[in-house]
């Protein structure tokens, strides 16, 4: 801001009256404001107090300084564009509303380097606190002060403040939507990853426990690996769960292109249900990630640690949307 | 940050450096950093000279203070949660990358009090400027300095610094593709407001041009008005071209449970090639949007501005994304 300017102006008109109620001299004022430790605390609290009483505060990154805080929330997320990462996005700025804070967002592109320049980057901007959803770097993420990060599910799942999905949990629940509609040969399409891992564990527990056995067939989370492994299944396989919604729409292509009737011949479960799950055909049954739930609890817990009251990990208990791809009556077991 | 921190003497030791060597008093260095106008132009000079010779800034805020500038782009989305969005985000981030921008982000839920409490809230974290995606406020925004807006399909055409799609040429790309597909008797499904306006506008010139009526039926871009709309298209339509992805989602499923094969008896042309489009079955043909580009473009415009160089309103050209809802011989017309 030129020195000139009217609000420039404004501004010395304020800092005048400020240094005048409180005793001191206008440089005395702004050395308060630049937040620098030559002036002593009391004559630091009466010059605040003055400022507060008439209104008055250099701009808003002054006003920030003051306060110690940017009122930025960093936020980084793999890829902007995913549609998970909208709905963490969404319960993220639904809860620091109140608060006045704003999301900084960046993104790691799920490189954990990359990853480390945005962290880097968001403390330039002297961010209060930052959420990192599905964090490759960890405890490699650089900190100063005491800015503390809280994870979304992170690939280490030991680094502190985490917000987790029970990915056990929704891998049963899978299985027991599954059962109830008579799978006997049910197969598994997953992922690399510590995720997909925990829902296959889930998946694969629950249906031993049912004796029944799990084929498992490997993809990458993307729509093009769904589809061959849909057309790698097993002719017997009645039953599958895919471990993203996006796979499990190649899974459901490649069942059409087969011409096996979903969910008469196959019954299919996905996880996640981002917004593709309904759209699909038929409309696809899957495990709810509750992404807004976890960035609502995220919030929660950098709005704590910012306020100097960390809050416990927060563990998130999925849920099952019924749909048509699993809505199945059992038929008869031959004899 | 408190006054006692190691932060805080390194700093302090920086700050008696810059004044040793600039020839001026702690306090002076302190009001330069603190960007107030009782320092004389020829002692601020020198004494930024000094602090860029010794490595000295305050903090991340006081240097931005120090610039003028926050390196904070504003951006404001109806919703984060839309896949069409995350794009626009991309296209931003990947332009503002290499200058050191971070985007600061805010949601106007396509309400216009909404937005303009958003854009309030970025004006207070001082944004260099800001991008408002399909603003319903327009020229109503707050603003102070010289702080400008860069609008994305902004329901006002007339507010400046505009990045536009050609909705009437998308609207004749479907029309178009339908007729090379033999289209005799096409439908629109359109939406309230200006772009669908426009879509229709292009579609209906093209396909009068060769002789073809156009039955209108009317949505709101959901998947349920989609379906809606589908199940009360004419039995005789065998082409329908739909102003947005989700809404064409709906129209397929109404089509699938009529038992009208999609392209053999109706083709469909969407609009968006959101990422939704490849995914729906048949894979949806669909006008794409060029959301990164428009992004891209907004950035591009908005970094111009804040350096002073404002450049032309910009105008992108869709694309037709042509997959298997479309894809179809003409048979031939009936004697």
């Amino acid at each position: 801001m030129p020195p000139s300017s009217p609000d420039g102006l404004t501004r010395n008109a304020g800092i005048r009256e400020v240094a005048r109620r409180a005793g001191v001299s206008i440089a005395t004022v702004s050395r308060v404001f630049n937040a620098h430790s030559t002036v002593q605390q009391g004559t630091r609290e009466r010059v605040l107090e003055e400022a507060r009483a008439v209104g008055y505060s250099p701009s808003p990154l002054g006003r920030n300084l003051v306060r110690g805080r940017s009122d930025l929330l960093g936020v980084i997320l793999p890829n902007t564009g995913f549609p998970l990462y909208g709905a963490v996005l969404r319960g993220i700025e639904d809860t620091i509303q109140a608060s006045g804070m704003s999301v900084l967002l960046a993104s790691s592109r799920d490189d954990a380097q990359i990853e480390v320049q945005a962290a880097q980057h968001l403390l330039r901007h002297a961010v209060d606190a930052s959420i990192v959803v599905n964090s490759r770097a960890g405890r490699n993420l650089p900190t100063d002060r005491d800015l503390a990060y809280v994870h979304i599910a992170p690939e280490d799942p030991a680094v502190p403040h985490r917000v987790e999905l029970d990915n056990v949990r929704g891998g049963e629940l899978a299985a027991v939507e599954l059962l109830a509609g008579g799978a006997r040969c049910p197969a598994f399409v997953g992922a690399p990853g510590r995720e997909s891992a925990e829902r296959e564990r889930g998946f694969v527990t629950s249906m031993e426990e049912a004796g029944r056995r799990v084929r498992r067939v490997p993809g990458d989370y993307s729509e093009d690996s769904g589809l061959r492994a849909g057309m790698a299944l097993p002719a017997d396989v009645d039953a599958v769960f895919v471990a993203g919604d996006l796979m499990a729409a190649g899974v459901l292509r490649a069942l059409h292109q087969q011409g096996r009737r979903v969910p008469t011949d196959v019954a299919i479960v996905g996880f996640d249900d981002s917004l593709i799950a309904p759209l699909l055909y038929p409309r696809l049954s899957s495990v709810r990630q509750l992404a807004y739930d976890m960035g609502v609890a995220a919030a929660q817990l950098a709005l704590g640690l910012i306020a100097g009251e960390p809050g416990p990990d927060v563990v998130i208990t999925p849920e099952l949307v019924r749909r048509e791809s699993s809505i199945r009556v059992p038929s008869p077991r031959p004899p």
